[in-house]
């Protein structure tokens, strides 16, 4: 594999549109800003056989560890301009593999408007690892945050939750659901809504780590508490009919993570906005507790005791 | 390794200084940039056993991987602000190695004014890898290019060239040469000579695969060619004693790379300037040779015999 060669095929033409990326001819990037703008910049790597199965079409991994980036900017409520990427290949990686993993980046930058800007690719001994660092644009000083949740404030989640852990059990056994495997292999960064969070929100975040540890994160930066409630966890139909069978899956719906699903809480007296919201963008967005005040997530089942957390969400080590 | 803690114990206090960091305690970080400013972002990756040894002292590596991004920014005229660093290892690197990593930018923050504003620690079941998005700043319309070389031109190098390549074939050998090993091992990026080129050089970038294969690259965006002298090349004296041992070796000056010296063409009118700068600075500032009509490099002998370029630079598969 020549590698010049192949950048130039595979990773040139995702730099076109975003002229800052000096058509991928140069050292570095240059990137401006309008008056007024900020950038949020969030940066997240994955490995073969650790965040990743590695039999997945390059296509799909390419996508996904995009979206998870843009999942980050959607849930500060910013704007996607631009991409960096590093990727780290065996030596034994087929110009194939290559223009399908270019390919997937290619479909998933039209559909989310943002562009390649720079990267490196580098041989690895070890599995395929990529490492993206994403860009986007927000007025300055309104980036929403984890640590400003308030007591008293509503917990909205959107859309389901649990479907990509369970996925993940369904692309692993013999008779998959198609609806959580592809919940699990491409999420939907929730750019639209996060958008809309501006102004609206106190406090928000991604759920990546799982419900109950990304509450957590949020509770400790805004010191404060918060009580969710079990019956009020959105599901969808396939999740909901596989926790039927078999209770204990409900550890994979609060912990399981890889929901990419925004978090937020909002003032109460904002409880109709929600609504309203929900029905414009056509996405569920579900009120599932309230910020209290106290320094810890409590979840609360049907009969309003305290579920024990056993899985507290996802340890990267 | 309790990865939270780790990160806290490790990785926040790096991000001090930078308020933009938020403290490593979100999502994402903030840039924002004074008026009249632009970004300048450039990033790299290095995995172990490829791109460097893996049994260096953790602190080396880290140092090693910031310059590399530093000698960028210089290159492009940049002044450094902040970097995202990924920082994937396999599950039995010890807590001891990672701070020993950490302190390791911390050492470099200081000397070079750059602080840590994001990233992400990953397992990898391959060996250590590493990712690193450093930012700068600069005049808007400033940034130094590889596209803007003009024939008559003059082509010049700081510092010496090959020493890095040297102390590598030392660091493998028996009797190493520390001076060579130690400029292998952490490269002096050329930040103040960077800051100075911008309004003298037509074009500029870092000597990283080795000097004929990087005038290569200015050469092609520039579309122009470029003749450059053996005997004008600036070495070490380590270095030139080991050139009388084995002209060999030839290949390792202009070919070997990781030298993180700036390689930058500026009007032949204004070469005076050159010295001045080098005696303000402390730094060799070599003239090598000049820009010319033409679509190549070519290296001249001691008898202005061209040279035939067995090594033409690092290929990275």
């Amino acid at each position: 594999v020549d590698e010049f060669g192949l950048i130039a095929a595979c990773f040139k033409p995702l730099s076109k549109g975003y002229s800052g990326s000096l058509n991928l001819t140069d050292d570095a990037a240059i990137v401006s800003l309008p008056a007024g703008q900020e950038l949020v910049v969030t940066t997240d790597a994955i490995s073969a056989g650790v965040h990743f199965l590695g039999n997945e079409e390059p296509a799909l991994i390419a996508r996904k560890l995009l979206r998870c980036n843009l999942s980050d900017l959607a849930a500060k409520g910013a704007a996607p301009l631009a991409y960096f990427l590093n990727v780290m290949l065996p030596t034994d990686t087929t110009p194939e593999w290559v223009h399908g993993f270019a390919d997937g980046l290619r479909q998933d930058q039209a559909e989310y408007s943002i562009h390649l800007a720079g990267g490196d690719t580098i041989a690895t001994k070890g599995p395929a690892t990529f490492s993206m660092t994403a860009l986007g644009v927000i007025p300055a000083g309104k980036m929403l945050r984890r640590c400003s949740a308030r007591p008293g404030d509503i917990i909205v989640v959107s859309g389901t939750l649990g479907d990509s852990a369970l996925g993940l059990i369904s692309l692993r056994g013999a008779a998959g659901d198609e609806y959580l495997i592809n919940r699990y292999l491409l999420p939907e960064p929730r750019l639209a809504l996060g958008k809309k969070l501006l102004g609206l929100a106190n406090a928000s975040m991604d759920i990546s780590d799982g419900l109950v540890q990304d509450l957590g994160h949020i509770c400790e930066e805004s010191k404060v508490g918060a009580t969710i409630r079990r019956p009020l966890l959105p599901l969808s139909k396939p999740a909901a009919a596989m926790i039927k069978n078999d209770e204990k899956l409900w550890d994979k719906i609060v912990g399981g993570g890889d929901d990419y699903e925004l978090l937020f809480t909002v003032p109460a007296s904002k409880k109709q906005e929600i609504g309203a919201l929900a029905a414009k963008l056509d996405l569920p967005l579900t009120v599932i507790g309230e910020i209290i005040v106290g320094d810890s997530v409590q979840l609360l089942d049907e009969n309003n005791k305290t579920v024990p957390l056993a899985n507290k969400g996802y340890r990267h080590f």
